[in-house]
């Protein structure tokens, strides 16, 4: 862990899974302890812990609890007892893929007639966060590595070390681009409704002494058209076999501003942020939030009482958008599903 | 006032001049009193009043306050005397020309020697008054009629009643489409950082029944991606002899979308917004307001401490991305400098 990489979401130990919880940050740091796969599948649901490969990771963690249970309560019946909490987290949220993968991976661990599970899945969900924090040190050193001079860049929402298990995926190049030299200054969008750049990416970029500015979401094409921009990075939640991003409400917008302005525009993710068995964006669920959301601030109303909203939280970005998709086996330029299908049919 | 123009920002009186307070709202509707021009310069600069149109009236009134303390004070010499008040007003906000505009028509009003100056002034800003609202009717009438089925539309920022005189401009047109069949569905930006979609918009169009949606700025991109949007309709705090119009943060992202989407722009502001002394937008003054409006939320802090932030408040949408401008002497289809030359040489 070098000096750019402090900030650690998700942490496990005997006592159970320890959530950063995200709501409060960045007035206040507390953990919040999960000793149930239904603490955990609320945790996500209620965004304690968001970012799709943190989303993956504690989930894979909520199955270690939940196994850890069943065997106790019954060894001879565990793994069809687990089936219900497996069920419970992959509802908590539906647009990250993460999730699924990880639940996916720790399902499909099979162990020896009449072994104790827990120390095998235990030690699945501990290597899903390790090899997730080396991916994006590795997508990191791969980001960085594009871009030619030192230079402004943006950012939307959190990609950061709080959405992953840690270093980031947007904000592990940046985190890499910053060590290298080739980063002047970070605008970070505040990201409306739940202000991830204001609370998350601004407190964890400064946690990490990186150059951060925040800015209105509305100010990025403003920034662009001033030529203030060289890159727009961002993460991703899903992302479809023809190469289209599913990432945070308002992403898609910056896309097209980008384009429009001749910026470049890099979506960093692992691959199990890569969604093979859907053929585009369009297939990807969009989740829709609370409209409270946006009709009120901490308890505050900010919107007339009869108001009404509509808050749906992530859209999809059409690949022909995308310049370059980074992930931990190698750079993708203007992805496409061909490209994609070769990236993904390399054995890790 | 039909039953669709129930909100007044402005009022005068033998007491002085009444503001809605539109930081308040819409949790409060509080008339803030001004008795004199610094009282109505504070109120400009700290946002009680706001709205390019709204902002021109109030000076107008400033001056009335002036000259009515001026010649009270010294019945020879007011003329010279309310030069500091005039002064006082034109450094209040930077971007609107509206207000330049009324504080120079105010300015050149004549009165003949040894006259009382207080009714022609005060009548002087009665007519700009009246007029404006006038105009926005106009407008309404004008910009609606350029629809040609009921649709859903789009607005950023408020450019509404409470920016105007009554009635609004852009919400002028909302309103004269709601009237006549014409409005589906209007979905209001939220607008950060000082929230005038949710806090004002929204506000105004339910006291008048309008049918309105909250969203978030970032979600704007995706509703016209759905195909949900065939309009985006805005106002304008000035406007370049070249067409370029300067506007709330986040317009000039939402026409660059809107012209990706093949989404109509529209831009509804009356000539007092038209600046022929400048060529083009790149001589407006873009105003940045205190980073204090991103970095705390009522009090609460939502960035780290130690949190640097940007916040221009303005943008400008070059003329090349304006589908239509309507202002209160008609129509202008893809507006240019020769066309907007046109347009000002009518005599009013």
């Amino acid at each position: 862990m070098n000096e750019l990489d402090s900030v650690r979401p998700i942490r496990w130990s005997r006592e159970g899974l320890f959530l950063l919880d995200q709501r409060l940050l960045p007035g206040r740091c507390v953990e919040l302890q999960c000793t149930s796969a239904a603490d955990v599948a609320t945790a996500i649901r209620d965004m304690v812990v968001r970012g799709a490969p943190a989303i993956g990771i504690a989930a894979a963690f909520g199955v270690v609890l939940a196994v850890r249970s069943r065997y106790r309560e019954n060894p001879d019946n565990w793994r069809n007892s687990i089936a219900v909490d497996v069920e419970l987290l992959a509802a908590s949220r539906p647009t990250a893929v993460n999730l699924f993968w990880a639940l996916k991976r720790m399902a499909a661990l099979t162990v020896t007639e009449g072994e104790d599970p827990v120390p095998r899945f235990e030690a699945e969900a501990k290597a899903i966060h390790n090899e997730d924090i080396a991916a994006n040190h590795r997508m990191g050193e791969l980001g960085a590595a594009l871009i030619s001079e030192p230079c402004n860049m943006l950012t939307h929402c959190n990609a950061g070390a709080l959405a992953t298990g840690g270093y980031g995926t947007a904000l592990g190049v940046i985190r890499s681009a910053f060590a290298t030299g080739k980063l002047q200054q970070i605008y970070a969008d505040e990201t409306r409704p739940w202000l991830q750049g204001a609370r998350l990416t601004a407190w964890e970029l400064a946690e990490d002494g990186i150059p951060t500015r925040l800015i209105a979401d509305g100010a990025a094409a403003y920034l662009m058209q001033c030529g203030m921009i060289r890159w727009v990075v961002v993460g991703s939640d899903r992302i479809a076999a023809n190469g289209d991003v599913a990432n945070k409400i308002g992403t898609y917008g910056l896309a097209v501003n980008a384009h429009h302005h001749g910026v470049g525009f890099m979506v960093v993710a692992p691959t199990s942020t890569i969604d093979m068995s859907i053929v585009s964006g369009a297939e990807i669920p969009i989740e829709e939030r609370t409209t409270d959301e946006l009709l009120n601030f901490q308890g505050v109303s900010i919107a007339p009482k009869e108001g009404t909203a509509w808050n749906p939280v992530f859209d999809v970005t059409p690949a022909a958008l995308v310049d370059v998709l980074v992930t931990e086996r190698g750079v993708v330029h203007t992805p496409d599903r061909e490209k994609l299908s070769n990236l993904m049919a390399h054995t890790r």
